[in-house]
């Protein structure tokens, strides 16, 4: 069974943007192992992650996430069973919102920043999209 | 969560077309500090005003808005909450539709006249992604 | 409140196609007084009139031309209220469908000849549509 | 091909409501022979009036009331072709709604009064059914 | 045009439970006279009211209780078009919700308290409809 | 935001049915002070539990469950917005399906044992609303 | 395959009300041999028969039907592939409209008289149900 | 009325591929006489027709085929009531499929030959199209 | 994955009637151990099974049916993944539909008499609800 | 009445990918004698075939398939009557899944390999599409 997780996080301070390079290879490499696939997006220490692949995978990979310390304030935004996956290209596509044109935010949001416990679970699967549309995500293989 | 207003008025004595430039300029400053999107369309002293934004913003500036003397008889149309906006690109867009194809407001109107008071609100939002469509607007940036 | 119309008759015995000319550009002034477009089709002395506008406006004129002596067997095939005018940019289109391919009213209906006494409201509407779609019709500008 | 046709309607001065018995009577038997049913409601000098039957009786009904000079500003509210009639056992059902519980216009309306030419047809359709369903109406047999 | 609109406000100090008596009972006079229904709940100085009317007479109605300085925070939770009122039977219903069953609040609610600010639009209509069903109104009569 | 959560797990060793019942009567008092409610059940070693309640409040729950070493293989099974919840009524329901109708749960499994794990997300919230519907459950009050 | 059949027809002079129940009889041996079941009604010279049946029975049994000089003008009013006949119970049922509440016929037509050749296939089906559900058939076993 | 009706018969004998130009022939003058429309396919003495055209033209026409000796086994495919016709442009069109590509019938059927008795009337419909889009048919004009 | 199956069969000679009883109670205690349930009907030597249970137990015991030389002619009617039993209450219901009053064949199929051959799959599905709301069935246990 | 099939297996030690040739040049000459079309995929000896055809005839396909000891564990997946076949240009297409490009597996499965047994029957017919779609098929003929 198929399912698609969505979920936001704040980063504890001794997450740093750059030691989140060397930390998403070690994620790409144990996903892949377990059919996980994906993309994060993070902006100014907000953390914002969509997961596929197999219920129990999933599921296992979400509660070891919600234990890891070097973030907080773990949120589920979206949980469904699907038929296909939408990501199943994407070993865990990444991406920096600070980067980012803010009227994409704007689209789904009522300031232009990342914000996505303000967000339902609807508006944060469109908002995926809209990245991987306008090619903001880097592929991360 | 967004939301999507519409609201009519027409203007007092005092509020003539030269003095709605510099009106317009601070409005889109304070609008962007909130997050407020939207169009202003204007014609023979009646204005019909599209606003999207959180709510409490947009509740905010609507209350605001009905208290100002400059204008009266502001009567809302339309209010909905929306899970994205239709005019994220719009500071506050603008026209004087005056100078428009009078087909236009003929096609959802008894006449060729603008007269907001006499329209439901989906035929006022119909109207607006019409004048987009025909790039009759300022957008004001 | 916008309202769709459209209504047959038959020609009394005085109205000639030549004399439908000057009647029409009459008719054409008077309706854009009062915000009314619309088409008119006509063949072998049969009337086919679809009106646009102003649910107090339409009304007024339907009952106006049922009174007319100049025509007769006024029969109601159609009356909607609309959200916009599918013939906002006539001012009142015309077609002598003697000369129409035969086809267009097969199409529609039981014989290739208007008899929309014979029609169902609907079929007229797909009607007026079809005839437009091939330029069939004089638009009266 | 049956048509249910609403339409609204003010009283001349001629038009009193001592003199409506006999009308209605007249026009009771009128009706019958040409396989018209409905009901006709009235309130200050407003008339509202739903007639079902065969399209060609009951748009010459509707041609010769439009004519009537008894009453004015007669305005067509709505016209439906439909598979079977509602009021099917009304012969002309008939009811003075100044003698009715105020609420039951106040559902479909701004006020407390009944004025049919601030109503779309579907909520003078909707008004019809409650009148029947609370049995205010005069069966008129 | 009928429209129904929701709004939620806080009270000022000034507002006390006692003062709202003769509140209302100046409200339901002037609603009654513009064609005014609904009902309004308060709890701990929340205050949650329905209003259904005419478009203008609601508007007006709106942008005045905006204005009124013994309440603040006024924010806009629902405003529809409706072909029918729900709630044409009650001049202004009135109920203390600090007295309900608390129950009903987290039917729709995070917490059982009275948050309208954290409700949709929907959520606020779907509660009104509860404390109806559940005799909870005082109807104001 | 309301959302409705349901997981499955299986208990360590050290979790015996006699361990439970102090341990429900902690987490009602801790779900109430939340705004938390719902159901669990559970049969031979297996947990099936749903919650209601605010998104932050049942995503912080269920991330300190899932951390909880009591029980293991925690997998997620449903987790929607809704807007209004079901088991409003329930602090923290509870019932041992050892002592169900097998029927109920050959209903909707392939055998008749308790395997959330076997089972849909779908499935799971109905065999809930038919343990309510057979009032199976001990309300926990 | 299942279908349904609906004809209408005119008797020719030599069929006389008094004939009709030996051909009857007749055709219900021959019907139940087939598999066929239906009803007939009949007016005043004019028959309308409903058919069910196997696609080839009672295609055979029309053709046979069209070919019969007893009655002539035979027009196919309806056929549908069922999945299931709506008359099962009916050998052949049958009814003489001139003795029924002109009001059946009035809710279908657009006079009180049975006149099929007016009528589209869904009405005539409709009427068949009112005819079952008011009893007025005669259900000849 | 329009309607559309489709039906399969064998051909006798005496029915020769020879023969039927001919009768074609005759059949397309009497056709465009009472405004019918369609199109016949045949294969190996199997015949599939579909008629568009007035209800009481087409009735009329089926009547009198399957009186016709020179082809029996005539079976009833498909009849409905249509709003417009879908072979409005074909005076009677033609196709031989013996000629045809296997592959079009195989699409429709558990056999790559002509058998309509094995279709449901759907199935024969949407041969007839593939029959048009493919440009198999010989118009016959 | 809960599968339902319905397939049809004739027997062999050496499957009499009286044959039958040993197997069904082998059939039942085996069924029960792997989760299937259902209903088995038969007349006049011709069998129709509804199987419900795990698809891999479905399958299993479907393919060791096609192999028994007690039947054969085996063809499978319908097969759908379902959410929930419809017949979870029969170990394997049975009945001798010789003994049914025949109206309830004849409202799904051409004849009076069990044909599953000749039905498509929706209409067995139906014709086993009918057999289980008349209380036909012997339940088994 | 035409059906689809699809059925998964795994391969008996006995059939080696070199043997596959022959088994499918005779199955391809079977097959078209009956009329059924369809796919077969394989990838390290577990099978996934779609079989388009009659009833009858797939069904006695199926039944054989499911006796024939070159591979066991045959599990049914789908079954639907269909109006018209997706693959009627397939005699019966081939392909070697394990020269696939994984991501075509993980859009619908937990992992990059074909495990038909864990998939529902939607998935599957996906599946075969995509393959069609990315020309991936060996057509067979």
């Amino acid at each position: 069974m198929l399912v698609r997780l969505i979920y936001t996080s704040r980063a504890a301070d001794s997450l740093t943007p750059e030691s989140l390079g060397p930390i998403m290879k070690a994620a790409r490499t144990r996903n892949a192992a377990v059919g996980i696939t994906g993309v994060l997006v993070h902006s100014d220490g907000v953390f914002l992650q969509l997961l596929e692949g197999g219920r129990n995978a999933v599921s296992a990979l979400y509660n070891r996430i919600s234990r890891d310390e070097r973030h907080h304030d773990v949120v589920l935004l979206a949980y469904d069973e699907v038929t296909e996956r939408r990501f199943a290209g994407w070993a865990m596509g990444q991406a920096n919102l600070s980067r980012l044109n803010p009227g994409i935010l704007l689209k789904y949001s009522e300031r232009a920043v990342l914000d996505p416990y303000a967000l339902n679970g609807g508006a944060t699967l469109a908002l995926f999209d809209e990245l991987i549309a306008t090619a903001v995500i880097d592929c991360g293989n």
